[in-house]
């Protein structure tokens, strides 16, 4: 199986982060590729960001998804990912929906720790829409500038676990996210010293997408998530243009 | 007063329906601009084409918005608004937000008339995310495919005006929005004709614009609608580079 | 154009501020009119407060709406207004729905300032009651005795920028709305201290007030807000009873 | 125990039902007074209706309740019933508020049938008012003219039986409300031919009004149901102004 | 009238309390009698104990019916209500269902006061499973270990004051409920102390189920509180076994 | 891996279709084992079958859970599965919350096909408990009788494929689920003869069964789902007495 991981924001270092979590949690035989936004910025936090990393990344998925068993949105918010969708022959998902997924088999209210103040608004709008409003217990995040985008888990180590404790404790969170491409991995090593179940969303998208992959519940060929109806277009990047001639 | 109108949609017929609307409802001394995106598709009915929309309207509004005292999102759905209103120095509104703004002032539930069935998913979930699922009374839609996106009204009158009539009866609507810039206007022709009153999105939008402009309440400089943090970026087009870098 | 403003208080001092508010914020050529209720309290504050004041407010709109293209009750609650729009011949709004249309248009969750504690349950519910319970992020209040209801602003200014920063820093609030009649203006006077945009109720309604009566969107013949239906009544007021005999 | 109820409409026929129904469920010993709204209309179906029901309504009550173990609100729809809660120094209830506390009881899923389409509007946004929103499975209403309001069931039997057949069946409703006074003493009638549970809202307002009066829950001394603040007021009824100054 | 009270407990101490509250609360000519679980914890706090006192529950509930003209599931959160309300031939509530009826009668906003930080989380599923999450004002609860589960009042009187007062002053509550069958009898203690009303879930559910029986209401003979379709069954304790094929 | 099916019923033909597409979906190296109730009914509709076999289900994952990685209730309606998340010290999940979380990785708003009009009212309350109730399409059920519940695929299919048709084109579905052990294994045979994707809530269950036990997200020590607080119990099976007592 092969999956593509495409990191919608321009920094490589996370871009790393992202494929060393994504090879550590896949099954044997996955094949794992990852590719960065070739323009945008060095880490989304709001909902402008997300519209310019959402459209490099559905150029990335529209240009290099041929031969992929299914594609991941590696962000949290989870940019163009329902855009995509519509026009990806495979499934797709992303960080946000699929750590959802994840916390939604392990608890009831979710707790979600993200990596600056200014991101929550954005992360709060994402998980509204897809329904787990009622089921967020609440999100906290640092309150210090990063100095470094791929350096975030080591410099607030204990920061980031401290918000995770008054997660559950003042907000109820019964499972917990540490939200954000940045945080690949941590949960891996906070295991065992938070007092909850911890989500990780690059390791949860990865094997969801390899479930997906594995389930074939079949293709939409109507309602919303089917190709959009044909119609007249112009300007478009050719990779994109051939997705909407799919057919 | 000037305001830019900008059509998320390639369609140079849909954009003079625009205007033509735009021009008859502006106060006197208003000055109106209308703009077509430069690439995307001919008429917005998914998530996908709206993200195509957003993209190629955030570019339009990044390189014209100098001198303009508001700038309209001019497609129902309203694609990439909220993301330029962290970056726009001036007001902008769209057709959605607009025409539910109107129809608040008009009635409690509201009626949704649209140009086809696949366009009400995306409809549904843009009015949900303003918040207002619970005023929607529900969105009916044309059923027959649309031979010109600029003929519409025209070509659907009767159909359309069977829509309104229904939304009220059936499905319990004290106001009625005809959804969609081609049928800008459409409110002006039925007037009188309907049994509740009527909203159109274009209309709407350019008086909210102008009310918003006159009213002068302020920018944001904290929250989740001021500028996007400080951060490198790379590879985007100069005016909205230029856009990320005010301050 | 011609507004009728109908304070449900019966303080004069009051009036006087909404009348201000109302001809800074109105277009070249609106005229202003400004009725007191001829009884109630001098601040309504509570639900029983406010059927006094709805009731005065319905006479006072039967017997001197005549001639007037719009009409606005002057108190944030607004006191009567869904009971008045399903009767007047044109159209009415309030300073809470007037306010929530304006906010709704700068940003996605709106702070509510207000002038006393024990208001804040009644404003929740108004608020609410037309759907923008998802879009609140709180009402925070004066939390001592007003020595003068027409003299709020300059007591309390500092109180009430607090307030307002507070809403913002703690409460995640995107736009803010001045609330209470009491406050008309201060959002002008606050013009450039506040971090984010700022609502006046009186401006608002004065300027939307204005946009329904030249968007002409049509009566209800039918639905919710049409007339009520013909039968015997008595004892009323006779404007009142001239509104019900009205078709 | 001595109750008081108050029609909020002006039709004595409708009292007559109301009285005989609330003396057939009353407890031994508890003594039942109705009185008839002095002003208003015949029957109360829409917003506008109920202020003026409401108003009359505190007239009557401000009046009459001395002596009184507590006040039902006779009407379905509730008119004034939480301005009164305010004021009033004994428990009052209303015809929906305990029909809906009935049901609960019952069933999760409450079907509501009603004497006329126009009042279903205002009956959901009371429902809803009392958060039963997600409870209710649907209003049914008769769709013929009333010939007379106190003769309603005896005309309309066998369609309110073939309207409460289908909320069960087509809406999934477990619980029935015969809705509005004028149907008081119906689910009596009814009793062993309707396939779910039936609630009359005159019988469960008597019997909730008497296990509140037996209860002693105590009064509001602070929170939004406490009296309003004292406050200049002026022009009001003299009874009314007296519960204002009831301290 | 006779009343079968269940406490889903083991605690017998608990049991006392409940059937001193109980026979205060009734109406003269009520008998009560009540069982305590003969399996299960001694305070049931969470979703597994809930399960076990449930099951105990049904058993005594299908052994112990006959002759009674009500049950009631005498512990706040009502494990097996909904359940049993489907096969026993007599109206059934519980402590919670009945408290919140009760509440809803004299307030908006309702506070709850709990014996335990753990039992939070259950209760508000329970409350939210009623539609009842829009009128919580907050679940407030005593934080320090209890020595015994039949003497919590007289040990904790002061810290259940004072969340009393947080809940209304802090959280906005218009009502008190005092959850859990230890706190029996605390509302008639404490009346007079509180600044709001304040209910207590024993008292509420016998009069409530007093109501009921009164009423008569009739069976669900269709929709989702019916009894079970037939069908095989095995291995089942006798008397629920006879349940099941009662028709 | 080993993973742990139990069948909440006391069909040993269902048990014999879980066993089935158990194994056609489990990664190799997985073995599975499943159990059927000892006691209860042959398949669960309602609120108290579901009591049943929620107590059943716990009874056999209390003995039986040693020696393996993650225990499934495989029945739609995860009769207990809130429960015993508090007291296992592996995973749990079941049919619903495993269909539910791969379908919201495939659409937005999800259809469930039921094989009872019955077995609505139950699965729509636990998919509401879970907050998915907004992300619901409908619940569309076999409207005839079952012969066996072990044939209901090859006697219905024509009716369980008309009734996914109008699911997507009548209530707007994304993605289907086939609801219920019965259907096991039928989104296999309907592979490629639906307009959607089809999610099965055995394979869903089991993969995501597979995924939570190579995540190791971590235990909760905290939070509402950690073992219930030490006390007293008695009477219970020697099983789950020893779950409550394991620390």
């Amino acid at each position: 199986m092969r999956l593509l991981l495409i990191n919608p924001n321009i920094s490589d270092s996370v871009s790393a982060l992202i494929g060393a979590e994504a090879r550590r949690s896949a099954s044997p035989g996955t094949e794992i590729q990852v590719l960065t936004a070739p323009f945008g910025v060095a880490y989304i936090e709001t909902r402008f960001e997300a519209l310019a990393g959402a459209w490099a990344t559905a150029q990335l998925a529209a240009e290099h998804h041929a031969g992929c068993d299914a594609v991941v949105v590696a962000a949290f918010g989870d940019p163009g990912l329902t855009a995509l969708r519509e026009v990806l022959p495979v499934p797709v998902t992303g960080l946000t929906e699929a750590a959802l997924a994840s916390a939604h088999l392990l608890g009831q209210r979710i707790g979600v720790i993200a990596i600056s103040q200014r991101i929550r608004a954005w992360y709060r709008e994402v998980i509204e829409s897809y329904g787990f409003g009622s089921r967020l217990a609440g999100i906290r995040a640092l309150d210090r500038p990063l100095s470094g985008i791929g350096s975030v888990q080591e410099e607030h180590a204990q920061a980031l676990q401290d918000l995770a404790e008054r997660a559950v404790d003042e907000d109820g969170a019964d499972v917990l996210i540490l939200a954000g491409a940045p945080l690949a991995g941590l949960a891996r090593t906070l295991a065992g010293r938070l007092p909850v179940p911890v989500v990780d969303g690059v390791s949860s998208a990865v094997r969801h997408a390899e479930t997906l992959a594995a389930l074939k519940p079949g293709r939409a060929l109507r309602g919303s998530f089917s190709l959009p109806p044909e119609k007249p277009n112009g300007g478009l990047p050719p990779a994109i243009e051939a997705l909407l001639r799919r057919r």
